[in-house]
């Protein structure tokens, strides 16, 4: 059998998960509400269908409010906000699946790292082995605002204290032996003391003695998750990481970041194979490219520009309202954001005004952009994924849930009559459905 | 109609929720874990088929290690250990349901006010306004270990914070106004941001400058539960708690208990009509007294004497192991522990012995207890709640799930042929089953 791609879709528990302008789609949520059971369990229903290994729900505390010094654009536009709790969804989208894996983003930085331990092992005991983590320690001022912090740490400092996050929660979930629970009814012993530990952990950032109030889980730890790009994310990445989501817009640049990584995961002493990544892959179906592009003309129409750059504003920390909306991008000077500028140039060209860089931005168009009918998208993310390998996380959708039904309905089965995409599942928990039977 | 009973029943996500003993059972978790959907399911549809009010979570982060100064009498006898993260239950439970409301513990020590806030409201909103939030400060040193504490604030601060965090979720759940959200496809307008307000809280405890990321939920903010016995306890009842739960052995007990809140709310300006009071009640069914009463004797041979103290050692703070376990209590003297052990031999009379005392309190025989066939146990909560008032919630059980389907198909129907409990459920949010149509 050829390498089988992966397959993970990104989705948040907010009207507009990725693209700002979804919601406003008239065919989005027909039926349906972001906030309420019915949807998620429509979602998870239609990717399991399609055989998808995950669905990766983001999430952030985050506000934006640094263009115009204000959260009133954000607010308007609903900029990555509101945001529910996605953990609550777990529970729910489990019932109606028996394979699909769920990735759930927690922030390192405003809880302690027990009670996260038990919400993971929680979850997987709830879903079967079914979890994955993807680690984030928080970048946003606004969100540090939220939580009683005047700022969040320095960079480095982030990332030593989500270091020592995961060396606790490592220790918690093996604070039970695989057989500490006996559960035997004559004597009334429930578990034997001398298989579940104390850590007494005792850090630079917490303190926690132990051990974890929940037994050993199907998985024992859940998959980890991470994205971050920066020499300390890749570091953190090649320690703890078993799958790894990257955005670039090349197979190139995508060959290039695996390369980086490899070299990072040799450094830790660990191997290739020992990690998946997920490129972001914008999918935009039509009859044939031109009536794709057309349709992701048709997103851009729903993003206000000054959406975009709010969401933009915020990811800079600086606030664009000062430049001109109209002017060809590549005549502003202005230090601290030309590298961005540069960027949203070399993807869309040296004619792209302010305006356009908004709408774009705020469609979420990221990652690899490809456009086509079925055939043409499979036989592109299949010439990519020969290239650089795993598999993908689709990005951005113009309406939902439709827009994941049409993929799997449509793409799917062009990638399965192509041998390189399942037709059933792996047995086995998340970890053994990635890396193996019997992976740990 | 005459006055209508509420119920509740408590129960936590562990192998043992109150008696130490269920999981031994013969009969307990034949088909079931304690940590699988299935179960939980299993309970919430039982308990809505017996139209009761609410199932209520009990939750610690707490292991009780004050038992021979180690916690491995907890680990052994599965002694409110594990316990997992009960939040995950609600949107399982919910999806079973359309009226049964369900009671969270959570609590206000070991995390930031937003957390829990957005939590709550997510949960308001994925069970359509049937989510209550019985506060707790914690109490435990073992808890506070796990949580980078070197030990529990003392009770006057442990308050002061716990309304300082009220203030606080109740700022964040007022800061979407209740038509803020416009959500016009034709112009892409989400939110009117004059609507939704930034909270700025500053505090001795807390700062947070919210909004909330969760819109205006169905209740607006979960129905207050609270359990605080103590003078502080019961203040904080009377400013803000809509469900107030409390452990009585006696109507003469429960009415003065009622008569204490009753002024407590007065001073805080509130009519007696806006607490429901829930009496903690032991039903033990038989097919008639003596065989109830020998139900009991079961339940507590299930009980390692030492299970028990270790519990009551952890509630005291006081190390039971060195006292002499089969010598009458009332020959035992221990200063500091007099109260209790007093409270033990009032109960169970003067010859209970040191190891009687560690059974009967590893059973959680506590509250009312009432003795007898299904006619007998209606009759003898029928006169309690003529007297002392709003409702019941059940506490100790023998077997899990099986009993809690025998009160409703045993003694839920005599309630209901009596007139003193519903045949169908009222309409509405939580707050509106309680409290009546459009209560706030």
């Amino acid at each position: 059998m050829p390498p089988q791609m992966h397959l993970a879709t990104i989705i948040a528990h907010a009207p507009a998960p990725h693209s700002i302008g979804v919601w406003r789609h008239p065919k989005s949520f027909n039926g349906f509400r972001y906030n309420k059971p019915q949807y998620w369990e429509h979602l998870a229903r239609t990717l399991e269908r399609g055989c998808f290994d995950m669905l990766f729900l983001a999430d952030t505390f985050n506000l934006h409010d640094v263009y115009k010094g204000s959260p009133s654009m954000a607010i308007k536009y609903g900029l990555q906000f509101p945001r529910s709790d996605a953990s609550l969804l777990i529970p729910i989208m489990s019932r109606v699946t028996t394979n699909l894996c769920f990735g759930l983003t927690a922030n390192t930085s405003y809880m302690e790292p027990y009670y996260l331990a038990r919400l993971f092992a929680t979850l997987d005991d709830l879903t079967d082995g079914r979890i994955g983590w993807n680690v984030v320690a928080g970048f946003s001022r606004s969100e540090a605002a939220n939580f009683g912090r005047d700022d969040v740490l320095d960079h480095k400092a982030r990332y030593e204290r989500a270091e020592e996050y995961m060396e606790v929660c490592n220790k918690l979930w093996n604070s039970w032996e695989p057989d500490a629970v006996v559960m035997d009814r004559e004597t009334g012993v429930f578990a034997d003391p001398d298989k579940v530990h104390r850590i007494n952990h005792v850090g630079k950032y917490f303190r926690c003695a132990g051990p974890l109030s929940v037994p050993r889980t199907p998985q024992g730890r859940p998959t980890i998750i991470q994205a971050g790009a920066s020499a300390e994310g890749t570091a953190f990445a090649a320690r703890h990481t078993e799958i790894h989501f990257a955005v670039r817009a090349s197979v190139d640049g995508m060959k290039s970041h695996r390369a980086r990584l490899d070299a990072a995961l040799a450094a830790a002493g660990r191997k290739p194979e020992s990690v998946k990544v997920l490129w972001g892959l914008t999918a935009i179906l039509g009859d044939d490219e031109a009536s794709a592009r057309a349709r992701e003309q048709a997103m851009m129409a729903r993003v206000a520009p000054e959406a975009g750059l709010s969401l933009m504003s915020g990811h800079l920390g600086y606030d664009l309202s000062s430049l001109p909306m109209d002017k060809p991008l590549e005549n502003i000077a202005i230090s601290g954001v030309r590298g961005i500028l540069d960027s949203v140039i070399s993807d869309f060209g040296p004619e792209v005004t302010l305006a356009d860089a908004g709408r774009r931005y705020g469609c979420g168009l990221a990652g690899m952009r490809i456009f086509g009918n079925p055939r043409q998208i499979a036989d592109q993310m299949e010439a990519a994924f020969a290239e650089a390998g795993d598999g993908f996380m689709m990005l951005t959708t113009d309406y939902l849930p439709g827009s994941v039904d049409e993929f799997v309905d449509l793409v799917v089965p062009e990638l399965q009559k192509r041998g390189v995409f399942r037709t059933q599942y792996e047995p086995g928990v998340m970890r053994e459905k990635l890396f193996g039977a019997g992976a740990q």
